[in-house]
């Protein structure tokens, strides 16, 4: 077994620890990454804290950007020195309709997550990006573009992804309205990426104190939900919402704002929702929700962040500094995104 | 004012009086129809019971077909003697967004509902179609195609359009897979239009004992939803589910039979849905409603069910049985749809 550093949860609280992790020896078609830049998602608040079930003590880290240290004997696609990204999911069935349609994300035996997963070989969990390396099946990792930041990239992993898969779904671009609630980690990016694809982008606030970072996201316009007289001639003039609060909040005054045949998209993870058949009847409302890409959208995603230029605005901080980002991302304290810089781990403890 | 007879509901009870009631005299747009024939909708029980809001006594109806035997001064469309089709809207705006998109049905003011409504100009309750006569602005009526049974189209109106409009948002046709849940008033049309539209059709059952019917109506397959291998086996194969159910039910194992951006539409009022955003995640589900249609597209699916020869299987009963088909309907007893010949409401009281 290989030997590594990582950050790891206790029970269910946000206090980590720095602890010494195995990682396998890889496999012919592993390779192994060193990482040097891993995002801090909000999903990494939720399940260290069990939200969805009890996870037990977790590394989390599912969008990190790295080089290649090591190839397995039949890796083919990198080499050691090569810049890569590494997503949400590490691996998949590969027969079901699903991955079969390119859409690993939605495996039908289950995608093995990047943490908190099983390893689909030896039964073994997964441990995340909150580390110094990680060895994974070379399919699953994406070539890092040159033109892009490795810090500033590693959360087009699991945020960019989240968001730009919608925005295809329903063919963003010249001539559609889209609207972004929430201006964090996921919604900057939702407004970068809609705006470089052509869409005209309205950002949904309830303090007008977000317009000017906005426009220069890229958006059009900031609309106020908290002005009943804005939201109401607002009325049904987007095709896509895409909404990214993850915290409870009112669904309706939302969808009210889609037009015939538009789409409302849960990208946060706001519960369980209790819907009113009538709130979806009312000018014939979609609702939806996606989760992350499979391997194919994820590569076009990073060509076009590559094109564009689009990655991150983040806070960069040496991982040791782990607790403070989990913190303040908690009271939504971050513009846009904490990365973790794991080179620190190559030293001892301070 | 104009007097006609009609049969009422008294409080919150389905006992229905027949009272006399009054009709406007006829507006330059107006025209006055004999009422022959009005379907007796699920909608019509729960409006009556106030579940949606208390609205009193009420006079039912929303899905009729009759005769024209007046017209106003400039009215254009129609003449005496026409045959016509009336459903649930008679009015709307006529300028808002929606209005003008055609779907009159999802006005911003609020269509004028065919009963229980409030009249745009005099503010006068509307009084539905269990009745002999209605009086209604001419652009809400629609002539009726001489290849359709007056009886059996009547539910057409409001059960046809309300299963029509989806299959067509879906674009439903050759290569789409379509599933039917409910086999009632609206599921029994979704099966005809949906393979008329040349879908591969396949119903969604409890128990194997409609497989037959199902197979009359069109469909190529029933599915046991009462069996987890079945239910398994069709995981992701369906483009768009019509759920007619009209009791609240579990929404979940239904999504699980949509494909990647397939759509189950909610067609029935199962009433306030506790939703989990992770089951529109898995596979990039939409869960989406309709209810009836616009004009244009109430006028496309006559039009469609004439070519085809479309119409409701129905069970025909002189409007004093009004009571007996409340209360059958009540316990799901119909195959599929009652239908109140009104005519006899021009002989006295028995």
């Amino acid at each position: 077994m290989r030997s590594t550093i990582a950050w790891q949860s206790t029970g269910q609280s946000t206090q980590m620890r720095r602890v010494p992790i195995e990682r396998r020896e890889l496999r012919d078609d592993d390779i192994a990454v060193r990482i040097d830049f891993c995002g801090v998602c909000h999903s990494d608040l939720h399940r260290i804290r069990g939200v969805f079930r009890d996870e037990g003590a977790l590394v989390p880290g599912h969008e990190f950007t790295g080089t290649v240290t090591a190839a397995g004997g039949k890796a083919t696609a990198f080499a050691p020195g090569d810049r890569v990204a590494v997503g949400t999911i590490v691996d998949s069935c590969g027969v079901c309709a699903m991955c079969r349609a390119g859409q690993e994300n939605y495996c039908y035996e289950g995608a093995t997550s990047t943490y908190g997963g099983t390893d689909r070989v030896d039964g073994t969990k997964t441990h995340g990006g909150y580390s110094r390396e990680y060895v994974l099946r070379e399919a699953f990792a994406y070539r890092l573009p040159d033109e892009l930041d490795p810090a500033a990239a590693a959360p087009l992993m699991c945020a960019g992804i989240t968001v730009w898969e919608p925005l295809r779904a329903a063919a963003a671009g010249p001539g559609t309205r889209v609207a972004v609630a929430g201006l964090g980690g996921l919604g900057h990016l939702a407004v970068k990426f809609a705006a470089a694809l052509g869409a005209e982008v309205t950002v949904l606030s309830r303090t007008p104190d977000k317009a000017a970072d906005a426009r220069k996201l890229g958006a059009a316009d900031l609309l106020l939900t908290t002005d009943d007289k804005q939201m109401e001639q607002a009325r049904g003039r987007f095709d896509l919402i895409l909404d990214t609060i993850s915290a409870p909040h009112d669904i309706p005054p939302l969808l009210r704002l889609a037009g015939l045949d538009g789409t409302l998209s849960l990208l946060g993870y706001p519960g369980e929702i209790p819907l009113r058949v009538m709130d979806l009847i009312y000018g014939r409302k979609r609702l939806t929700s996606s989760g992350t890409g499979g391997r194919a959208g994820t590569a076009e995603m990073l060509a076009f962040a590559a094109k564009h230029g689009i990655t991150a605005d983040i806070e960069l901080l040496p991982s040791a500094r782990v607790q403070e980002a989990l913190t303040r991302l908690d009271r939504g304290d971050v513009r846009y995104r904490f990365v973790l810089d794991l080179s620190d781990l190559d030293r001892p403890e301070a």
